[in-house]
This record gives structure tokens, sequence and C-alpha cells, in this order.
């Protein structure tokens, strides 16, 4: 195991009703930037209610709506622009990931002097940030417990994640009824987001950080659980919080501390949707399986078929056999989720192959196998 | 699950050498009470250590030795006197849970204008406390990132657990190079300590808190792994670093938060304790499997079960049978471990099992199968 610092000062108030803490944010200041997104949240009544909540703590509220599904910098820029004129004590973002990453790189970039792209492309310029809070809609990226944002320049096809322990939330809201309208497309790409966080602190060269391990096969089991149980009913309440709290537990950093490895899949994904737009986790559902195929070799199918056998229940003694047994039930679980598993299916053809993975190959270099760009263009090719 | 709030703030600086943050220690104030034990960190060089860091760092250091394995209150009320004649701002435990403990106490008894036992029999009443900083010794107790202490009187009999979250620690340094000199006794006492705090909160009534059980069985299997390895080869660092960071992880929130249940295999030993003065984790190694025997019924086998499937790895299908399996596993395990099995072997006869059995009572009954006081007498006469 190695050394680390564990750190996660974000209050979780988890279950049904617990908006109802948004009081709390009182003790940070008087004025705050609600941020949302396409107004999903003025059908379902979270927003009247938040904004009630608000009010009756005497709190003035201020409004950033619209951030997209992949959050741009024009959308950072305004936020910004609104809180230094208004002079706003802090974000609150409701929504999921994106809303949430944006609300984050609002509040470093009203404690920045120039540009908030320059906080995206280099995290070390974040050096302080408004207080963040969030309620959250959408059991996907961990948004609401870690020190992540990405961000996305579509004009230059950028899309970098920064992170920051500046951007952790103070407070943030999990309840699971908030998900029970979210779309069977959106539960399946957020599920496959979160078996890709696990995944991807999972498969480390760290030896012996066991604790990190059988938690990592533990959130992985509750997602192969609950993701079919979300998909079949929207309302099962308690297939909803656990997907839930597993999302935030798959990124907080419970599973990556003492564990560290650079992740290759998301860099990978990252340029599938700067370049094409796409659902972030069904690029992840796409290009995973494949990733794995071109990890597997004699030196890593131990690992591998520890996650066969640990997640997937597979009693096959051979490593090798059992690894590319883990890597089918994979392959077939994304399946039974309805995600999609060739780029084609997502409109991407082999046209930005070269110039994606000489981008991506920037974030691989230290992954579990560190990965060149002509790597990277094998899997691209894979994927098709 | 059920609503629960998520909230850690300590700090845990992890690793070798990690003592080197003590200096963070500065941001406090300028004044600390050392509180310790017996002195055994002056033989293995920790205490100079530490005071050299601590003066490094401008402190003017006190000092409270000798703390008792079952912390008691005079040394609480020592400590307290100690902080108030000199105005001190801040505790440093270095120790074990013992004297973590006592360091919590003296912290929230300097915030109180009563008498420290108040504290400990009324939680409610701790309404502030000094910062409080550990460097933990020994795996077993999870104090360096909890809410709990316990304090013992022994004139009256008593130990009881108080709790609050000002009784969490600000940061928590965790070396696991600290732990090679815990002797085979308290590396096995240790381990149980640990494995009975996840399984309090693993045998819950509450029903689908699926993340925290898959993590309560990561850590079961943690232990049961590096215990042995730990006393086999006490240098082996990975195994001292996984039941480390398993004590902490059994006790700090995050497997109990939407599961809870009230403990009562620990209210029944602190009775041995109170009477006996023994070893704590010893104590929790006899009763345990005769709790678990005791509790299996029609109605719990399923939940036993799955305990032995998802941590012992038992094949059996039939309920029943798999959670006797289960309760052997733990037994056997226990007695690999080399820790007494019966009470006669730490000199208790059944002289106060009555007058016992009483006080533990209160404790009981909401727990995974409610005890009464004939319940624990009991099981009390299965363990004798």
């Amino acid at each position: 195991m190695n050394n680390f610092t564990y750190s996660i000062p974000t209050k979780v108030h988890f279950g049904k009703g617990q908006i109802v803490h948004l009081k709390e944010l009182r003790e940070s200041g008087n004025k705050v930037l609600l941020v949302y997104g396409g107004g999903s949240i003025k059908k379902n009544g979270i927003y009247d209610r938040a904004v009630g909540l608000l009010k009756e703590a005497g709190l003035e509220i201020f409004e950033l709506s619209g951030v997209e599904p992949n959050p741009k910098i024009e959308s950072v820029r305004k936020g910004v622009a609104l809180c230094q004129e208004h002079e706003i004590d802090m974000t609150l973002a409701i929504g999921g990931g994106s809303v949430i990453d944006c609300a984050k790189v609002i509040a470093a970039g009203v404690r920045y002097d120039g540009d908030p792209w320059d906080l995206v492309i280099d995290p070390k310029k974040i050096r302080g940030a408004l207080p963040i809070y969030s309620v959250l809609t959408l059991a996907a990226t961990g948004s609401e417990m870690d020190v992540f944002a990405v961000i996305s320049d579509m004009d230059k096809n950028e899309k970098w994640g920064t992170s920051s322990d500046y951007l952790k939330p103070r407070m943030s809201v999990l309840d699971p009824e908030y998900t029970y309208s979210v779309s069977a497309k959106q539960t399946s790409a957020g599920t496959a987001d979160i078996m890709s966080h696990i995944l991807e602190s999972y498969f480390t060269n760290v030896e012996h950080a066991d604790v990190q391990a059988r938690f990592a096969e533990g959130l992985l089991k509750i997602c192969i659980e609950n993701g079919p149980k979300a998909l079949a009913d929207p309302r099962d309440y308690d297939a909803r919080a656990n997907l839930m709290w597993a999302s935030s537990m798959a990124i907080n950093g419970i599973i990556s501390g003492g564990a560290e490895v650079e992740w290759c899949v998301h860099p990978m994904e990252h340029e599938l949707s700067a370049f094409y737009d796409i659902t972030h986790g069904e690029g992840l559902a796409i290009l995973t399986p494949h990733w794995m195929e071109f990890a597997l070799n004699d030196s890593t199918a131990g690992k591998f078929a520890d996650y066969g056998r640990n997640v997937w229940g597979i009693t096959e003694t051979d490593d090798i056999t059992a690894a590319k047994e883990a890597v089918k039930c994979t392959r077939n679980f994304f399946k039974q989720m309805n995600l999609p598993s060739t780029l084609s299916e997502v409109g991407i053809d082999d046209k930005y192959f070269e110039v994606m993975a000489d981008k991506a190959e920037k974030g691989c270099k230290g992954s579990f196998v560190p990965l060149t760009a002509a790597d990277i263009i094998k899997i691209y090719e894979a994927s098709k």
C-alpha cells in the first residue's frame, strides 16, 4: 500500500427529504448562485422546493441555467461574471455531474484573476474557491463528493478534467427519489460511468492496497446488482439508493488513496466526447471491454482473474481463462444494460482516431498498462 | 437503506514517516497536551521523534503519561486540570485507543463546567472540545477517526462509551511501522476488536444498505487474511497497513450510516472489563461466537448465511447449515489467533453474571436480536 492522505470534508445528507438541509447554506453567506441544466428540475418540483427553502433561510438567489450535458467553458465564464457582478457568496448546483462540475469551476474562477479555462488545463492555478454545494439528481460522476470537474471547449475540441481540494463540495444532498425520473439511457450510462471510475482505480500496479481493492469489488457488485433493478423499476428506492451512494464512493478517494494509478479509459473517452459530444458513460461502456482485452496479458492476468472471481463469482482456477471470462461478463453486462458496444452505434468513424489518440496519450502513460498513441488507436479500431 | 448523514472531517496521514505532519498542530495554537500510556513510546523512539517535531514547530508541550489500558476517569480529570491550569490549546494522543479516548474526553472536559464523568454517562452534555490529534500505535478501537470514547470508573465497576461529533480527531497519523512492536496478544485482541466493530454494524435489521454490507464484508476479509500474517511476521508492512486502515474504516461511520443498529456484544463485554479489567478484544472474542449461536434462528439465518458465503466463501446453499458453518469459522479463526474462548481462561466465574447482565441489558435492547438480562446471562453461561 502507498502512503496517502485521506481527507473527505464534504458533509453528505443522504436519503428521502434531505433537501431540507439547504437551509444550512446560510452559514456561508446570503447570496447564492443556483446552477442548473435544461430545466427538468422545474418539471419535477425540485426547483420550487429548493428555492422555497433558500428563501426561507433568507438567501438571495441568482441563477445560471442551461448548463450543457458536457458543460462548456462559456457557461463557466457566464457564472463567474454573475458572481463577480453581484458579489455572490457560494454556488449551489442542482443536477448531475455536469452541472456540479460547472458550479465547481465557477466557484474557483471567482477566486482567480484570469480566464477560467486556465484552471481547467492547469489545476495548480486553482488557489481557492467559493463554498460549493450540490443537490444530486443523477448517479454517475461522483462530483458531489470529489475533487474533479470536467469542462469542454467545443470550439477547440478540448475536454479536460481538472482537480483540486478546493473543488470538494462543502455539503451535498443525495436523495435517491430525485433519480426516479432519470431515463433508462441515462441510468445505464450512469452505471457504466460509476463502474469505470471503480475499474480505473482497481486496475493498479500498487500491491496490497487490499482495503481499497475489497471496497472496489463491493462497489462493482452494487452496480451489477442494482443497475438492472433500476432499469426494470425506475422507482426502486433501494436500487436507486445503492447506485447513488456507490457513485460517490467510487471516486471520493476511498478506493484510490494508497493505490494510485493514472486512469486511461477516461482520457480515451474524453476525446470521443470532445470530438462528437456523445454521452460519456456510453463511450466508457464501448471502450472498457476493448481496453480490458488489450491490457490482458500473462503479467496482468492475475489481477483480471481477481476481478472475475471476487466480482463476478467466477470459479475457474486458471488465471488467463478466468480473466477472459471476466471480460466477457463485463461486455455482457453492458449489453444487458442496453449500452452501445461499438463506436459506429454512436456515429463515430475512424476519421479522428489519430488526432484523438495523440491527445489521449498524455493521460495514459502511467496507467496499469501504459498506452502509447498507437495502442490507443488499436483500442479505437477494435471498438469500431 | 435508512437516511443518514456522512461526515468524517478527520484528516488521516497514512503511511511510513507521516509523523512529520505533526507540524500542522501549530494551526490550532501553541500549547499542546501530549497524552500517552506506560512509556513504550519512549523505548521505540516515537516519543523523541514527536517531541522533536512539535518543538521544531514552536509548540510548548505539557504531558499526561501513564494512561491505563482501560482508561480511568481519574486520568481524564488530571488532564482537564492540566489544560485549565496552563491554558492548553489542543490534545495530542500518542498510543492506542485507550490513550486516544482519554485525550478526547480531556478535550471535551475542558469545555465543560462540571465533572468530566458527566460527559461519559451523558453524551448530550458534550457541547464542545479542544482540537484533538492522534498518532496511532495499535490497530483496534478506531478511535483515531471516530466519535467514540470509552472511560472506566473502577471504584464503581462502571465502563461506558460516550460519543459526540466534537470527539472526532482533527488529524490522525497512521504509520503501520509503529505497530511492528505490538505484542502477539495485543495484535490478536486488536483484530478481534476490529472484527467485532464490523459485525456489530453488519448484523442489522435495516434492509438493503448494501454498500455498507459489501464494505463490511470486505473489511472482515481483510482481518481474516492479515491477522494471521501479522502474527506470523510482526514486521509485515502490508499486513499491518491493511489491519490499521481496516480498524479506522470499521467504525468511522462508513459501514454504519444508513444501516443503524444498537450494538450488543460490546455492552456485554464492557461489563466484563469493568468488573475484571480484562483485555477488551479478548472478551469480545470469547462472547462473539456464543452471541452468534444465541442469535441464530430461522428468521436470522439468511443474514448469517450471507456472512458465511460472502466472508468465509461457504458454498452451502441451505441457510441454516451455511450459518452454522459461519459461526464455526468465526470460532476457529479466533482460536487460530490464539485468543481465549472461555471466560474461565481470563479468570471470570459466574459471581457477577446477574449484576453484569442487568447493566448490559440497557445497551442491547435495539440490537439485531434484542437481548434481555436473562438472554445475556445465557450467553455468559455458554461462555463459561
